[in-house]
């Protein structure tokens, strides 16, 4: 497969203004955009440094992934996402090596992007999302 | 500061030849380098995607600081690191903004980059590394 680059850094937190008084007002990361992702169960507010995004990842319910995360290992970072050319030859060549992803097909996540994740057992402990610009 | 985006992810793990495979054998991510940073009391196993590297960081000693980690939560991410385009002026800022920074100035990581640390405490449990290039 072709990656492409670093695409984002996802953060579980539990303070979004928390959040963006940090990134944006001590860092000065621009907030380009916040995005309600129901499918995922999280609001995301992207930070973007012109090469590549932090997204502040909070649940919206108290069975989300982000939310059983938390009460687990506390807020931080949560995955990291790699651009890939395309997402059907990642899930095919991912398949072929035997590499564990979390279901059978991409899903649509921030920004319409296709994503797989795949699973840490797989990748030595890390949680790793590809995903696929959708041409605009 | 001057943010320039995201430099490296920095991976804790306790096997480089089993991380080889999956970002090097299996996601085509190039290996470029490999460094003894004994000061953090770690090897490094560098993968450019082109648009930001992946740190996989090895321990060199039972009581570094991705010992500790390992021994605590597991292989897994350990930090990621933006670059800035002037360390001084960012640990500056950090210091004006009350944020709680690793030790009173930069030290030398990978690549012969200066490089700081902003604890936990203050980047909602993200432990993240700021880091100046060094001009050739």
């Amino acid at each position: 497969m072709k990656i492409v680059g670093i695409e984002h850094i996802g953060i579980a937190s539990d303070d979004l203004s928390k959040a963006n008084k940090f990134w944006n007002l001590v860092l000065g990361i621009n907030n380009t955009c916040t995005e309600d992702i129901d499918n995922q169960g999280v609001i995301t507010d992207v930070y973007d440094t012109g090469n590549g995004k932090i997204e502040i990842l909070l649940s919206k319910y108290p069975d989300s992934a982000i939310a059983k995360f938390i009460r687990k290992r506390g807020c931080g970072i949560h995955h990291f996402c790699l651009s890939v050319e395309s997402i059907d030859e990642a899930i095919n060549e991912l398949k072929e090596n035997n590499i564990e992803i979390i279901g059978n097909d991409y899903t649509y996540g921030a920004e319409g992007h296709k994503v797989i994740f795949v699973h840490p057992r797989s990748t030595g402990g890390v949680l790793l999302e590809l995903a696929e610009r959708i041409s605009k």
